[in-house]
């Protein structure tokens, strides 16, 4: 017995576009963000791989690439999950900043570690700041544990109990899963699945908009190399995100 | 302690358009039909009647103006949960076919015994029929209960059950629900709330896209009357929805 996992990540973002962290904070996605999310749909469709139910973060940049994707498949009646544990890492302080000039100010070290650094999150974001989640009522629910800044460790820790919990439930019982998010939410799930180190991961870069697809075994582990549905697509996107930041 | 209801009927579709009888075939909004969803949206953050879940069929004319509703409102990051229970009533071997035609083929008396009848359905749809939903993947659970024609009654007798296991579980949690289907699974919904008679009930026009809003007591029935947020619009589209199938 073999599972099917589809990984999304969402389209490109207003905040992608201007080159700002973004975070937690909850960004639309742009017209090409879009067209992405209808791309997703028509790979999705050409490969015949059909989702039996999906998953999202609470932010609408992944939840409006899902639909669009499950629109153009003609699958949006499926099930549908969403929760915060998909949620892209929270950017602490550095949310609503400007990338090419904090990595000017700051310089690329720190740049770099406060990016992609395994465990040292930003400085946290304060509470009054309007870039702030503290009083979203969707996150009520987290109360003091709502993150205030995160690092990719921070991201497993949360991500992987939804995945352990939730995910590989609607697997075990055979369903083909979407799961479109966010760049390091699912760096977090596919670090675990292909046992990437914690100094490796910083390296990986997934592309926006193309469905990249597992097949797991009965241990829920991959039983061959993952492959996007646009290969060359999504190498020149990974090489893309690599470049953010940079001038 | 009073809970809030919400119902919504989708907006209009390519075969409201063409005036096909449509019940369980799977067709999209048309582009007014995607400005009322965008309106209902517009209704509700005007109205701060926020919803915390939402329920629809497992037709895309109804998942898209929820959507759609949602994205408006800025809300599209809440529960969703879906079932074949509140699809649109089947419309057995009509499917597919002109209302203005059926009325004029079959005189008044039979046109509206099968339009409007409590509990004579139209004569079943055969499976091969291009409008069958008897291959459909989204309805396999079903298996021999997969319906092939349905009068109100039967509407009934497949919705109550889900209002009981499901929307009044949400409901009785505190939460807000907003529940987007169609003219006759909300007819269904709205002749338990009202207490109207099998007779009356044929009366009850349900404008398209004009959310209405039910507080609901202890006992999950109206404390006061329901209310439409454009009462006025509302009428005008329960006037149109009456003189559908008219020449």
């Amino acid at each position: 017995m073999t599972y099917t996992l589809i990984l999304l990540r969402h389209g490109r973002s207003d905040w992608n576009e201007k080159n700002l962290f973004t975070g937690w904070v909850d960004v639309d996605l742009t017209d090409d963000g879009r067209a992405e999310g209808r791309r997703a749909g028509e790979l999705l469709a050409a490969s015949g791989l059909l989702p039996d139910v999906q998953y999202t973060s609470l932010l609408k940049r992944a939840i409006h690439t899902a639909n669009l994707a499950l629109e153009t498949a003609d699958r949006d009646w499926i099930d549908v999950k969403r929760s915060w544990r998909l949620n892209e890492r929270h950017y602490g302080a550095l949310q609503g900043l400007d990338k090419a000039e904090t990595l000017e100010k700051y310089g690329e070290e720190q740049f770099m570690t406060w990016r992609r650094s395994f465990d040292t999150p930003p400085p946290p974001l304060d509470d009054d700041s309007e870039f702030s989640q503290a009083h979203d009522p969707r996150y009520a629910e987290l109360g003091a544990d709502l993150p205030r800044t995160e690092c990719l460790k921070d991201v497993i820790e949360r991500m992987l109990p939804y995945w352990e919990s939730d995910i590989k439930v609607d697997l075990a019982a055979g369903k083909t899963v979407l799961v479109t998010a966010h760049g390091n939410s699912l760096r977090a799930l596919v670090k675990h699945l292909d046992g990437i180190s914690d100094a490796d991961i910083a390296e990986l870069n997934i592309p926006t908009g193309i469905p990249l697809v597992y097949e797991l075994g009965d241990d829920f582990m991959p039983t061959k190399p993952s492959e996007y549905l646009d290969p060359a697509a999504a190498a020149a996107g990974a090489a893309a995100v690599a470049a953010q930041g940079k001038k």
